[in-house]
């Protein structure tokens, strides 16, 4: 479909989901590099992770999330969730009128630039490294490169139970990451939201000539380039009042708001629960 | 509600669900102890896991799943996921014409009887812990017995990765399992569908002295009892066509058909996706 230009306002807020929590590592980058904005973001805690599930499922529960964010008349949606990102982002382009945004593609642009000896690691959810996705993506990019999928299934759970730094995280890494050594990658995407939370972790297993790719932050840049260029930046900072970031979960509002407090250091003041089947 | 039987058939199938693959631990407990039963299985792939989410969620997820057993007509439902029997057997029952059978009740049964010094460790996601229930349950039994708690959410991602048999499953179980051991329990309930699938490292770390509950066993025993109480138990073999054992998810079949494969020794020779949301 055609973006309908008709449908943003400058001032309207900006739409994020995520499978859950992971999404707020986005959320954290556009509040430093567009601090004007207004955000509504839905984080699908109900049924979450995403990352074991099936394209259908997946692509189903996306949809009703984008039909829940446009209530709020939002001018356009970053989708925070790789594995959304992987299977949805192409239904869901086409079936859009406002622009909509996911974390792979800038993602692999950073890391198609970063890369020296074209060797390019990519760890993410089963789902995300089973669709190719980044590989489709560099390989646009740069014909040159070679692209490792590895999928870490253990480490959204272990970074849910806050094991961030601990034995049995560093354990569970060195397996992971044992081929991508072997295999000499000079550069690692953290393709799921929930990994830029074992960054340490990560960054000592692989050693200093890693490169480690974040696409969070390059998702944020790409989102300020895009409503620059459409002349949609908020032109006024939003007031510190209730009504600048919204978030919404579809269960555990309570839990989420300790973990969202956390990460982002602006205080949330709610996340409300609601029934996201019904969208 | 009370139980009609004029809704129930000798012949007609049992209904069984879980959050997901766990409940087969519970099918073929219920094949071995009555094989003349015809069942009906819903995994809740799609939403899986449970044990992370709130009551109201679980709830309403388990409602849905009973509706969707209710159009096969099944002569009674089994409840084959703690977190769900924890939190939403009182509503299912009291809306049920029909009888409703969940895990926790046999379990702490078998533990009341088992335990000779009166200390009951569970173990269980965090849902089922923070529940009480087992708890409130075994002292309805016996006021004597003290009970001990620990969610251990970790278990289910190591056993769905399949590192049943691993120094980190070990490492992961010595750390939940060690207030247990200095408390001095002599009976530990597994209280998840999962956790018999890691028995053998849990009853080395536990001791010999220590006896394990799987509440699966007796949760079939007395699903038998109840229907040959009411005279529903059906007479006649089922044919070893494709009819007697049928299995219903609401996402990854084909997964999960390996999966169950290689717990339950007859073929499976199918299972269907079907859109839970509808029900």
């Amino acid at each position: 479909m055609e973006i309908n230009k008709e449908l943003m306002r400058r001032d309207a807020p900006i739409g994020v989901f995520d499978s859950g929590v992971g999404g707020l590592t986005v959320v954290r980058e556009i509040m430093r590099q567009i601090p004007n904005e207004r955000i509504i973001y839905f984080g699908d805690t109900a049924r979450v992770p995403y990352g074991s599930k099936s394209q259908e499922t997946v692509t189903r529960f996306s949809e009703q999330i984008v039909r829940f964010l446009r209530t709020f008349q939002v001018k356009t949606i970053v989708v925070a969730c790789n594995t959304a990102s992987a299977y949805a982002m192409d239904i869901l382009e086409e079936e859009s009128d406002i622009p909509i945004i996911g974390v792979v593609k800038p993602g692999a642009r950073v890391a198609a630039q970063t890369t020296r000896n074209g060797r390019i690691g990519v760890i993410a959810t089963e789902a995300t490294i089973g669709s190719h996705i980044y590989a489709k993506f560099l390989r646009e990019l740069n014909r040159e490169v070679t692209v490792y999928g590895k999928a870490c299934p253990l480490f959204v759970p272990l970074v849910e139970e806050g094991l961030l730094v601990d034995p049995v995280t560093d354990e569970i890494a060195r397996r992971y990451l044992a081929e991508l050594i072997d295999i000499d990658i000079d550069t690692l995407i953290l393709g799921c939201t929930h990994y830029p939370l074992i960054r340490s972790t990560l960054s000592r297993i692989m050693g200093e000539r890693v490169t480690l790719v974040n696409p969070a932050y390059e998702t944020a840049r790409e989102l300020k380039e895009l409503l620059g260029q459409m002349d949609m930046l908020s032109q006024t900072p939003p007031g510190l009042g209730s009504n600048c970031y919204q978030f919404y979960v579809s269960d555990k509002a309570e839990k989420f708001l300790r973990f969202a407090n956390s990460i982002i250091k602006y205080g949330i003041l709610s996340a409300k629960a609601v029934n996201i089947e019904e969208y």
